[in-house]
């Protein structure tokens, strides 16, 4: 496994110098799909089984700084994190990737999250994505927004959406070697577009997206509409963002989350991530726009929900959701 | 619709002699599904997308007593009900099939459900069992239990299934006319066999079954997989009666249950009849069966939760589920 990411890596930065620098560092936003990737067809390179596309959230998202050092050290949020906490061992294996290009430097990293940590905006998208742009300005290489989310993948799938701002889409590709899995941003600026985090659970999830995905993938039966159905969201998800469709963009969106939430509910033993106060929120939101109000929602892998409006309907929308934290992704 | 539907009446009574008796009376007994009815192919003759398997509940369910009359009259439960209530409004139009059998006599129609009302028991399951059987005392018909299935099939699908005790199979059948679609009880008695009813939410069903049918495959793209995967399901809880394997049957339901919740949820306008009382005891159920206690779930289309485990494990799954209601279908 550990040698097909190395080769990957090589083969991305064939073309560059590693001019190594005092330090490196970068901001990278969160993101939000609104056509979700769920399940991976290569675990090693994390090629996923379908497109993707999202919303990066402006200012929201991770910060980090690298330097080289004689000792790997992780910080997050300002405090030291133990090596062999889960965050500073994904951490440091994914810098193993690149220690040779460094001269087998050990590495101090200190990343600092803007984002309500519970509110399961994936921070590990945000996370490795700055973590990429660090070592490319640590290493001053100079590489392309494509080969840079390549590089990001490999730390977590959604992060080869967090290098971008805007609207992103996530090219699944084809070649088994992963050369052609990247994201880049699609559609313009949408000044209205609004999105409401609604932080409702801060229960751990029960199984991690990794697991989840591959659970839902192996034992689902409703998996298998899964690729086809994707695929169409995003073709209409594209279609409505170009033609500035909010109707149709955030009917496709809620869809494809419940969608993507119903094949795990589908699987054995049942993949749950819906809360109590999840279901209540979604029948919520069936009920005020059953009212007239043109509110949709998404879900990712866990109990919070995420609302998609425009400008126009921010003061119904938050009278209506108590407690919701709106975010301008284009502000 | 309706000429179809009489068709369909007279072909099958037409071997029978009607010889009007004073009174006709009769119990059916609710029934749950193990193998969900989702999905009609006619709505007219209420024909359905796949198979279906139930557990009938014993003594729990409606008895009717009908007699000819000069006016119609319903009472449910002792009180009479106005005649445009939607109970009477369905209950007359399905007399209505038969009424030319009687001289078209009216009828005074008397129904008692024993079972919690609110608990989404299909009382339209065992209240049109139970009609059909009356009208067959009342006119002395002497039909079988395939034709009185068919008949009762009419008022509602899963009262094809109530004219039984026990497991009962509902064929779905492939004959357009409907004439191939019918109940029969299938696999022996299974003394240890226990089914406990949650009954969580009184909340009115926001969809009624026949629409959020329709809804579903008409727009869930997760509903293509339904008819395979029921069909497939069908047959493992068969194959679990048969060989008395309560982990392989409890499973299997409990897969079948979800994944039908599933594709309701993949509908649009969403269909979720899930409560956050519900999810509350999915989540339960899944971490007491972690524990070790064998104990499944099933959900029809309502918030309400039954459990299925056996007798051995009475005690403890009452006392892991206060309130529980525990029906033993063979006792």
């Amino acid at each position: 496994m550990d040698d097909i990411q190395h080769q990957f890596v090589k083969n991305i930065l064939a073309g560059t110098q590693t001019s190594m620098r005092e330090c490196g560092s970068a901001f990278a936003p969160s993101n939000i799909a609104l056509c979700k990737y769920w399940g991976k067809r290569d675990a090693a390179l994390n090629l996923p089984v379908n497109s993707s596309l999202s919303i990066s959230l402006g200012d929201l998202g991770t910060r980090t700084e690298i330097r080289p050092s004689d000792a790997d050290a992780v910080y997050l949020n300002g405090e030291p994190v133990a090596l062999d906490d889960a965050f500073a061992v994904r951490t440091l294996a994914f810098l193993d990737l690149f220690r040779s290009e460094f001269g087998n430097a050990s590495f101090v990293v200190r990343t600092e999250n803007n984002i309500p940590t519970a509110a399961g905006l994936a921070s590990s998208a945000s996370g490795f994505a700055a973590l990429v742009l660090a070592l490319a300005d640590l290493g001053g290489w100079g590489l392309g927004g494509r080969m840079l989310s390549m590089l990001a993948r490999l730390g977590s799938g959604s992060a080869s959406r967090s290098l971008f701002e805007g609207f992103v889409q996530w090219y699944m590709g084809t070649c088994p070697d992963g050369s052609d899995s990247f994201a880049e941003p699609v559609s313009k600026p949408w000044p209205e577009f609004r999105i409401g985090i609604l932080e409702l659970s801060s229960a751990r999830k029960p199984v991690g997206s990794r697991d989840g995905m591959n659970r839902t993938v192996e034992t689902s039966e409703l998996y298998k509409n899964w690729p086809a159905q994707a695929t169409a969201d995003l073709e209409t998800i594209r279609g409505a963002l170009f033609a500035r469709d909010f109707q149709t963009l955030g009917k496709t969106a809620e869809r494809n989350a419940l969608s993507m939430h119903a094949t795990m509910m589908a699987a054995w033993p049942p993949l749950i991530y819906l809360q109590p106060e999840t279901i209540e929120q979604i029948h919520k939101v069936q009920r005020v726009r059953a009212d007239g109000l043109e509110v949709y929602l998404t879900i990712d892998a866990g109990p919070n929900i995420k609302l998609l409006f425009l400008e126009d309907n921010e003061q119904a929308v938050a009278s209506a959701f108590p407690g919701l934290q709106t975010i301008n992704p284009f502000g």
